[in-house]
């Protein structure tokens, strides 16, 4: 059997993209990764701006956004636009030959609306399908992906979609051709066991682990579900996912997820 | 020698983009197109209104815009965003497989800022470098590039470029791989030999027509670069030039440059 190559698939938020000390820095640690990569960005907090700039307000209910016609709009401008093609044109700049992505161009990630049960999301999507067959051999040709947290539904629109999730789909669908680790860049240095201590970082977590934390409550709130797609993306193939911070890309410290 | 394959790049401008129904005569049109094929846009409307919303000025010199920061961060949202990615989403549910660009994604298409003569234009950019070598093949695969006028510079700068530019340029760089046919949309139905008359189309324009209606007046004005690029193109390679209404891209009517 040939041994797969390389792959990092390095998700950020929309923060250390808003600053341009941390956007140069990111240019330049992500830059470093050796081997293939993509980069799968956020940027809620851009659209958010610019939805009040333009007198359009974020509706959030049980804290979660609400995506109406109007903040589509405004992602696809801040996500599609104004975040992917910086990223793009600097890492260009820094010798990556960056190609910026949303779900939509070549029909790589379809997504569904999210169904209406007691909350409706508005114009947000599930991933249904992620379609690799024409990333995979550009990303041979050493071209980086960027992708922006946007999917369509194959009937003409777009859907604003959890970038966590674009994340853990798209390194799934490319293990089948690569040897992906996956990097969950977040605010701390990696699943912490004592929220207020930023050094109680957990270096290695499995499974079994991990349902202990819970029980234990340890392990809460939002960690939970992106522990839970960690361990899914394992599942379906991914070698491994480390969860930590945008200031250490390079995935040697942080929580190990096997 | 092996025959070229056809591949039909279609400018539009940005009015037929802003109106639901003319944007999806835009898409069946474009859809209905055989061959391989590109559609390189404009969407100055677009970036002007949401430019006005956020309370930026519009500098205009001698009638020409002036981008600075704020309007190219504009431009880029506009551009790149709102209108590329939801001419993508459209295009994939005609079953076109698109994939939206800007010049900085691959490395496509480098600019150098425009030197400062009588007029600062600011951020835009002047086509430097065209390289098609990884767009080429994406075609032949039956991808179709949607192409903003956005490019870079090398340095991690994003510059504002003329659409009818990025379409020359573009078509010029692949009439090595392809029989390329050019065809610039804009509002007439070609070049009239009288600009009252919409039914005084010049069906067919050679280089020394061109310069006897200039000398004459009867073509001047931005038709006049307009036509200048074309002749340009087809020196370069391309096959034929056709200037037309976005309502017939299907390039049975319009003005034929040879």
């Amino acid at each position: 059997m040939q041994t797969k190559s390389q792959l990092t698939l390095v998700k950020i938020g929309g923060k250390i993209i808003e600053e341009s000390s941390s956007f140069n820095q990111l240019l330049n640690d992500f830059s470093a990764i050796r081997g293939y990569k993509i980069l799968v960005h956020g940027g809620g907090r851009s659209a958010t701006k610019l939805a009040t700039q333009l007198g359009i307000e974020t509706q959030m209910v049980d804290g979660r956004r609400i995506t109406d016609a109007e903040t589509l709009k405004v992602a696809t401008m801040v996500y599609a636009g104004l975040i992917n093609k910086n990223l793009v044109a600097g890492l260009q700049a820094h010798g990556v030959n960056a190609l910026g992505l949303t779900g939509a161009d070549m029909d790589m990630i379809r997504s569904v609306k999210r169904p209406v049960k007691e909350i409706d999301y508005g114009l947000v999507g599930d991933v249904s399908k992620v379609n690799v067959s024409l990333l995979a051999p550009l990303i041979r040709e050493n071209i980086v992906p960027v992708i922006a947290p946007l999917t369509h539904d194959g009937k003409g629109n777009l859907l604003n979609t959890n970038a966590d999730s674009i994340a853990g789909e798209t390194a799934k669908a490319l293990s089948a051709f690569f040897d992906v680790t996956l990097i969950y860049c977040f605010e701390k240095k990696g699943v912490l066991r004592d929220e207020n201590n930023d050094k109680s970082v957990i270096s290695q977590i499995i499974r079994t682990d991990f349902e202990q934390y819970v029980a234990q409550g340890i392990i809460q709130g939002g960690m939970i579900p992106k522990l839970q797609n960690s361990f899914e993306a394992i599942e379906a193939g991914v070698s491994q996912v480390i969860i930590t911070s945008a200031s250490a890309i390079d995935g040697k410290g942080g929580t190990h997820i096997y």
